[in-house]
C-alpha cells in the first residue's frame, strides 16, 4: 500500500565526458537524496553522458546499453539497499539499429517496475534526436511502485498536453520529466527568459489540468558538442496539483531537490477543480488527427 | 484575405442588474476598441447580465434569447458600421428547455460567421451552470472572418487542454475565452493568488503548446447573487504563441485591452517549436476515454 505522502528527490547533475564518472556522481547523489528522506528519486535524461545529440555521429551509439543492463543494475542495487524507487534514464539499445531514449522505473526491491520509451522525439539544431532514437512504443503509462504510482515522460514530451493527460488518466500521481534542455548561448540574452518561462509554464499547466504533481529534472552546465554548444539551464522543479512551484533548483549548480507529495492534497484539489468529471470525451476524437483538414 | 497582423480588443466589463444598460456599456466599449484600432473585439461571458448562476432560479431563463436575436443584431450593426469582428457571448435560448452558454462570431459585415456553444459546463458552489446550460454540441471550431481565422471557447473550457488543441487543429490563430471567473471572498486571502496564477498559467500553456494567441476576457466587480458572492478578478490578458503575456488588464477596472497579433510571429514560433510535427497521433486514442481502467 503506497504511502499517502512521500518525498521525491530530483538529482540535478552536471555531466562530464566520462560515463563512469557520471554514474558515480549519480550514485552519490541518489544516496544523498535517500539520506535526506526521498523515497522516489529521479535522474536527468541521458545522465550517463554529455548530450551527444548536438551532432550526428554513428560512434555515439556505442554509449547505448540494454535494459536490464549496467545502469539499471547499478542503480537497482542502490534502490534495493535504500528501499527507494529510482527513475533511471537510459540510452537504450533494444536491438542492432533499434535505440530508444528511455527511462527505467526501478522499484524499491531493485527490480524493474517498468520502462518508458520517449514518445515525442525532437529534431532541432543541436537537438538531433531523430537520428539517434526510434520513437517510443510504450505509450503513456503509470507504474505501481512500493512508494507511489508514478509516470515518466522525457524532455520534449513536456510540450505535449496529450502525454501528460494520458499518463494522468493511467493513474499517475507524479509525472516525472527527466530532461536535457538549455539555451543556445547566442539566444539567451534575447529569448532566454521567455524560453525558460515557457518550459516551466507548460509543465505547471500539466499539473493544473490533471491535478497531479509534476517533477522536472534537468542537467546544468555548458556542453559544447557543436557550434557554441548548449548551456543547460537547470531549474529543476516540482509543481503541486494546483500548479504551485513547491521546490525549484538553481540554474547552474549540481544539487538534490526535495519536495513532499501529499495524496490528500491531490484528492482535495481534484474535488475542488473537477476537470475529470467534465471532460467531453465524446468530442475529443479529432485529437488523434495530424490536422483538421481531413 | 485576412491581414497578416491585426489588433484585438478585449472589453473588460463591470455588469449591472440591468441587461439594457450592460448592452449599452458593451456597445460603447466596442466602439471605443474599434476607434483605437481593434478589428477583432471580444466581450465577457454572459455580458448581458450579472452572473446569475450563483443560484438555481427558474425565472432567470427569462434572460435568454435566440441567436440571431437582440444581442447579435445590436452588436452586428456595430460590427458592420465599424467593419470589425465581434465575439458576442449570448445566453442562448435554442428551444423551450434547451439553453446554452454560447458565443456568436459576428463578421465585419454584421453577419453571423458562426456559433460556439460552451462544451465544458461547470458545477461548483456559486457556479451552478449545469442547471442552466445544456452541454454544447458545436464541437471545437475555428471561424473564418474578414480579419482573422479565430476560435471561441468559454470560461470553464480554459482548463481543458483538449479544447484548445482541437480549436488550434481547426486552424484558429487566436483562441478567445470570454470568461466570468472570480474569487469566493473568504478564500481570496489564502488561495486567491494561486487561483488567478493557475488560471493564467493554464491558458499561457495553451498558447505555448499550440503556437497560437490566447485572449481571455473577464468581468470585474463583486456580484452577490448568493452567500458572500463572487469577486470577479478581471485580469483579462493576451498571450502570444510563445506564452508571453503581451497585454494584461487590471483586477478591478472596466477597460478596453488592446493587443497586436502577428501571423508572421505565429509562423516563426511554430517553425522553432515544431510541436505539430511531432505529435504522436497514433498514440492518443485513449484521450477519448473517461479514465484508463477500461
Amino acid at each position: 500500500m503506497p504511502a499517502t505522502s512521500f518525498t521525491i528527490g530530483l538529482v540535478q547533475m552536471r555531466m562530464t565526458a566520462d560515463p563512469a564518472q557520471n554514474l558515480a556522481t549519480a550514485e552519490r547523489l541518489v544516496r544523498e537524496a535517500a539520506r535526506d528522506g526521498a523515497t522516489v528519486v529521479c535522474l536527468p535524461e541521458l545522465f550517463r553522458s554529455q548530450y551527444f545529440c548536438q551532432t550526428e555521429d554513428h560512434s555515439r551509439f556505442d554509449l547505448a546499453e540494454p535494459v536490464p543492463g549496467p545502469t539499471t543494475e547499478a542503480l537497482g542495487a542502490i534502490a534495493k539497499e535504500k528501499g527507494i524507487v529510482v527513475v533511471a534514464p537510459v540510452f537504450e539499445k533494444r536491438a542492432p539499429g533499434v535505440y530508444h531514449n528511455s527511462a527505467a522505473i526501478l522499484d524499491a526491491d531493485g527490480s524493474i517496475a517498468g520502462l518508458y520509451r520517449k514518445m515525442h522525439i525532437p529534431d532541432d539544431p543541436l537537438y538531433l534526436e531523430k537520428f539517434y532514437f526510434a520513437p517510443g512504443d510504450t505509450g503513456f503509462r503509470a507504474f505501481d511502485t512500493r512508494h507511489a504510482r508514478i509516470g515518466a515522460l522525457i524532455c520534449w514530451d513536456q510540450w505535449f498536453p496529450e502525454g501528460a493527460r494520458l499518463t494522468a488518466l493511467a493513474g499517475a500521481t507524479v509525472l516525472f520529466y527527466p530532461t536535457a534542455i538549455g539555451w543556445h548561448p547566442s539566444e539567451k540574452a534575447r529569448h532566454g527568459d521567455a524560453q525558460a518561462s515557457a518550459w516551466q509554464t507548460v509543465q505547471r499547466a500539466h499539473a493544473i489540468a490533471n491535478g497531479v504533481y509534476v517533477a522536472a529534472c534537468n542537467r546544468v552546465g555548458l556542453e559544447v558538442g557543436a557550434g557554441e554548444g548548449i548551456e543547460f539551464w537547470g531549474g529543476s522543479f516540482v509543481a503541486d496539483p494546483f500548479g504551485v512551484v513547491i521546490a525549484e533548483a538553481s540554474r547552474d549548480r549540481e544539487e538534490v531537490l526535495l519536495a513532499r507529495c501529499d495524496l490528500g492534497w491531490l484528492e482535495k484539489v481534484r474535488r475542488h477543480w473537477p476537470f475529470f468529471r467534465d471532460r467531453r470525451v465524446d468530442a475529443y476524437g479529432q485529437i488523434a488527427q495530424r490536422w483538421s483538414d481531413r
